[in-house]
């Protein structure tokens, strides 16, 4: 079998863990696997280099920081090539520009374009275990990019599409994917498998076991995905593919949340083409990502907005928002950045009515304010006030029947 | 006028040490100057990086030790651009693959063979500040290569050719090249300037100021080389070019020393030619660098041979030429590892006789015995018992005239 695994920054976080990642990765090469491996930087090593780089400003150049950040996992590739060799499992470390790996050039979001996997089949060929660099890239102009925050993730299924591996392992400190986070609701239970469009809506509404392009960048090359613990690699995990689970399958596999999230609500737009366009385009342009985005119908030829964006964002998406806003001739622009969402994800949602009814009445139950709603295909989603998020996530979860069955 | 600056690891200690770097750099390019920068490593950034390797394994792999090690230079060129930035001042990083800077593949001790100029030329052009990582490079395979330690001043009079810099300026924690260590010598006098080949025999024979193979570099390609304080970067320094001084110039300019010297003398090896080569070829293809090398006329048909190595190949050095040495027929090999060198410089010297005598005077005077002798045209080396190192160098100098003239 042809396996990338991809190891996070806690699993390779001091030269002892980066030994007993390498006595893995050799043991699976020798039971006759074609391995590739993909890693992050050390710990906290990519927040001590941006602490650095924060000391000098607090702005520090996009460009210059992807150099400063690249060299974490530059570190953590060559400490592993250097483990795996001197248990004598051949091994070579690449950094994204040597293979390369090549990206847009938008500095700290960029996005992967194509690998080069000539010289990853010809280590492979010879026996040898090639190590590639997580989270970053090489841009048009020959400078070095990163791609994101969890990022690594993403390099590892985009080195899986080039090498035609036959899985992407992503191994990491939960032994798989629950039915929602288990720190916040204890009897959480771990799923066998996945469809791609659920951990999609899973990932990007605030599951933190993978990163969201991952997953899209796997359902759209079909690499199959598997999660695993680093501490119990030989679980079965999570395996995440297209194929959808039979009909016995449960309608809702999870519930995800998402603290950070910030509200903007633009009232009494006067209604035209172009408007939401004209509004959103700003903070589009400014790189803040959107996630929901609402809208009533027109009332007196002037609609409402709402949209959310991340937290940390919420300031400077608010003033762009404002602005474009007032030359629209909108009424008014409130904000709200104490929020949260919660979303009920299930691929077989599209076929059962009631799931709507069922989360709604949960919520009304515990007295819980809903602010949004959005809907998609496999996903229903609504903000409510931060305070009440962990009261809802554990109603919704039990009335969804997601607990674990209790043992005696 | 175009200078290459180069700043070595103390000089950019601290994120507060760069951006007094960038300060002066800045200031330097505001006075209308086109400045490129060449930096090493933060402090002991590299030593720590060495002992991460370390922890895993006494002997790290050398193509992974280079790209675990180039990874220092890459953090402390993007944080003085980061620094540059942030004044207001254009500036960007390079690691050595992005120019690219060429080199051969013997990993951790690489030689420069070309640097390509054309990122470098075209921000000059466009009032950018280009900062290139020193140490670094990229073999003909596309892996990172380092090229040994101090290297980074050799990459900075590399990127002065490059550029056709008016002068490549190496910035240190000394003012200036002394006429011998003033930390072993009080009464040492900085030198207003000097030849390159003067540099080099100072250099090679353990001035710690430059870094030897810059010196060989900047005198082919006759780049003026200046050395100044970090600290006091006004200063006049020390100027190294190739006009030599005039007539009343002293004979002697300096007294080198070097204390982590070995010595390997082979008895009684039949003469025949070829010898020299079959004991010295085995000792240089392991990369390990002969110093002195002497050989007495043959006697009843036999030869002896003296040589000297770094302490740190002592033994290995021993063992190669104890294997040839056997194979050649040789009647002994001894080895010592406590001498020391100290060696006589000046262009002077080659129309002055009485150097040598002068030398060997004052020694006798100190009744310290000399071990080995060995010549050039404008240095006399001696190798003399490490213990009385300090003694010699103290008399010598004195001998020669070289102390600062007393006030008062």
């Amino acid at each position: 079998m042809r396996v990338v695994q991809k190891y996070g920054g806690t699993s390779v976080g001091s030269t002892e863990l980066i030994r007993r990642v390498a006595a893995r990765v050799h043991a699976l090469r020798d039971a006759g696997h074609q391995v590739a491996v993909v890693v992050s930087a050390m710990g906290d090593s990519t927040d001590r280099l941006l602490d650095l780089a924060r000391e000098i400003t607090a702005e520090p150049d996009t460009r210059e920081l992807d150099a400063l950040l690249a060299t974490g996992e530059q570190v953590s590739t060559a400490l592993l090539a250097i483990a795996l060799r001197e248990r004598g499992c051949p091994a070579k470390s690449y950094a994204g520009f040597q293979l390369p790996i090549r990206t847009t050039d938008v500095h700290g979001r960029a996005r992967i374009e194509s690998i080069d996997g000539a010289r990853l089949e010809a280590d492979l060929a010879a026996g040898i275990v090639p190590i590639v660099a997580g989270f970053q890239g090489l841009d048009p102009h020959g400078d070095v990019t990163t791609i994101g925050r969890g990022g690594s993730d993403t390099t590892a299924v985009a080195v899986a599409v080039a090498l035609q591996a036959d899985e992407c392992q992503i191994l990491t400190d939960v032994d798989g994917v629950y039915t929602t986070d288990p720190r916040m609701v204890p009897d959480a239970r771990r799923l066998d498998r996945l469809t791609f469009d659920e951990m999609l809506e899973l990932a990007g509404q605030g599951s933190r076991v993978l990163h969201l392009r991952s997953v899209e960048f796997a359902s759209k090359y079909g690499v199959r995905l598997r999660v695993l613990s680093s501490f119990r690699p030989d679980g079965p995990g999570t395996l995440i593919t297209s194929e959808e689970k039979d009909v016995e399958a449960p309608v809702v596999s999870g519930i995800a949340f998402h603290r950070d999230e910030a509200e903007i609500v633009v009232r009494g737009v006067p209604d035209a083409p172009g408007v939401a366009y004209g509004l959103l385009e700003p903070v589009s342009r400014a790189h803040v990502e959107v996630d929901m985005i609402v809208a009533n119908a027109p009332r007196d030829g002037r609609v409402d907005f709402a949209f959310t964006v991340h937290r940390d964002d919420h300031r400077r998406a608010l003033d762009l928002v404002r602005a474009a806003a007032t030359a629209l001739g909108a009424q008014a622009v409130e904000g709200d950045a104490t929020v949260a969402k919660l979303s009920v994800v299930g691929v077989g949602m599209r076929s059962h009515a009631g799931v709507a009814t069922r989360l709604f009445a949960a919520l009304a139950a515990e007295q819980i304010a809903v602010r949004l709603i959005s809907t998609s295909e496999i996903k229903i989603s609504v903000l409510v006030d931060e305070q009440a998020l962990e009261r809802a996530v554990r109603a919704v979860h039990t009335a969804f029947g997601l607990a674990e069955p209790r043992t005696g």
